[in-house]
C-alpha cells in the first residue's frame, strides 16, 4: 500500500514526525502537497471534501480507506502496522503516553515565537515572545528533557531507547525535538544538553540509523527555516 | 477492578475529562488525591517512585498493573474497556483524533490566562493575556467549535454524537470544553454558540444523561474556580 501524507510543503513542522516514521519503516509514501497540484488536494480535504472525515489541520495520512489526522494518532497507527511500537497493550499505551508528552513539548516550542496568536506575525508579538522564550529555556526545556532523561535511565531494558529494547516511533520524535531545539536555541541547548547525556546519545543513535541517515542527507528532508515550528531568532536564544 | 485516579484535588482540570468517562461508565474508582494522604501518593509517583513508569504530570490512572498517563491516552484505554469508543480500528482512530483536537483546544484555553508561563502569576502576564484572549475569542473558539459542528453535521449516523450513533468519550470531552468555556467566557460564548447549535445540543444531551446528571449534581463535581484551566477574568471576556 502506498501511503499519502498531506502536510504543508515548505516546512518540517508536525509532518516531520510522520515522515521520520515512514522513512524508518521503509514505507512507500507520497508527500502529496509537495507534488504538482498536491496542495489543492490537501486543501480540499481541509475544507471538508465530501466522503472524507473533516480534518482540523494537517498532517493527515491516507492509508487505504482510512484518513487519519493528528500526529500522535498517525504515529500510533504506523507504530502498530510497522513494528515501531510494542504490540501489547501496556507497551502501546506507554509509547503513546510519551508521544503525547512530546506533543505538549512541541506546542510550547512553537509558542515561544507565537505566544499571543498563531495568526499574527512574530514581529507583532516579539516582546511577549522574549518573555515566553526566557521561561521556556529556564524552566520548560530542562523539565521536559529531564523527564525523558529519567525515562531512559529507568528503562529496565536499558537506556538506549525510550521504550523497551528496540526503537519505537517516540525515539524518532525525541530525535526531532532535540534537532529542532538545537536549530532554534543553539546556545541554550548547548548548555542544557550537557545535563541530559542519554537524550543527546539517543539523538545521535537515531541520526545514525541507515534509513534515517540517508533521509537526513537527501533532498526530501526540508531544511529548518523561519516558517516552521522551530525557528531561530537570536533574541530568543540566551 | 477499582481504578485509582491521580489528579490535583482542588480543580477540574484535565482530570475532569477522565472523571466524566469513569462516571459515564459507572466504573469503580477512587479519586486518590482527594483522600487523606492521597496527595503524598500522587506526588511520589510524580517524583518517580521506583517500579512505576515516570509520569510527567497528572492525571494518571492506575488500572490493575498499568499506570497510564496523558488524558487522551487514559481515555483511549477507558474507551476500549468500557464501550466508550468503537471497537474497530477506524472508529478508534477517529475518536482519538477528535480527542487530540480537544486536547489542543484545551491548551489554548489555558494559555489565554497564562500566555507567558504557567509558573508565573496571572497578574504578571495580564497584559499579554488580554491580547491572547482576544485572539482566542475572535479566531480560535469559532474555529474549533465550527470544526466540531461540522463533524456532527457530517456524521453519517446522525448529528447526535460525534462518532457513529452512540456516545463516546469524546462527546463527554466536548461537553466539558463547552461547560468550561461558558464559565470562562460567558459573554463570548453566548454569542458564539448561536452559530453552533449542534455543539450546544450535544452539551445538553450529555448533561442530561442519568449518570452524568447525577455526577454534576453531586459533591464529587468540583466547581469551576480560579485555579483551574478554565478561569473567569472579566477583562478577558468580551
Amino acid at each position: 500500500m502506498r501511503y499519502e501524507l498531506f502536510y504543508w510543503p515548505e516546512i518540517q513542522g508536525r509532518g516531520e514526525f510522520v515522515r521520520l516514521a515512514l522513512e524508518e519503516a521503509g514505507a512507500d509514501y507520497v508527500d502529496v502537497a509537495r507534488r504538482a497540484k498536491g496542495m489543492d488536494a490537501m486543501l480540499r480535504l481541509l475544507g471538508g471534501a465530501q466522503g472524507a472525515p473533516p480534518q482540523f489541520a494537517p498532517p493527515y495520512l491516507r492509508a487505504g480507506k482510512l484518513l487519519i489526522g493528528q500526529t500522535a494518532n498517525i504515529l500510533a497507527y504506523l507504530g502498530a502496522h510497522h513494528r515501531l511500537a510494542p504490540a501489547n497493550e501496556a507497551g502501546r499505551l506507554w509509547t503513546n503516553q510519551l508521544q503525547l508528552t512530546i506533543a505538549d513539548f512541541l506546542v510550547e516550542a512553537h509558542d515561544t515565537h507565537h505566544p499571543i496568536g498563531s495568526g499574527l506575525y512574530y514581529e507583532d508579538q516579539q516582546k511577549e515572545a522574549k518573555r515566553r522564550a526566557a521561561d521556556f529555556i529556564a524552566g520548560r526545556i530542562p523539565k521536559y528533557l529531564g523527564y525523558f532523561e529519567r525515562v531512559l535511565a529507568r528503562n529496565q531494558a536499558g537506556d538506549k531507547y525510550l521504550v523497551g529494547a528496540r526503537l519505537t516511533y517516540v525515539d524518532l520524535s525525541l530525535f526531532q525535538m532535540v534537532d529542532g531545539l538545537r536549530y532554534g536555541f543553539p546556545h541554550a541547548m548547548a548548555r542544557i544538553e550537557k545535563k541530559h547525556p542519554r537524550v543527546t546519545a539517543l539523538h545521535g543513535r537515531v541520526a545514525a540509523r541507515p534509513r534515517i541517515a540517508a533521509y537526513l542527507a537527501s533532498k526530501h528532508r526540508i531544511a529548518f527555516n523561519q516558517m516552521g515550528i522551530f525557528r531561530h531568532y537570536k533574541e530568543l536564544d540566551r
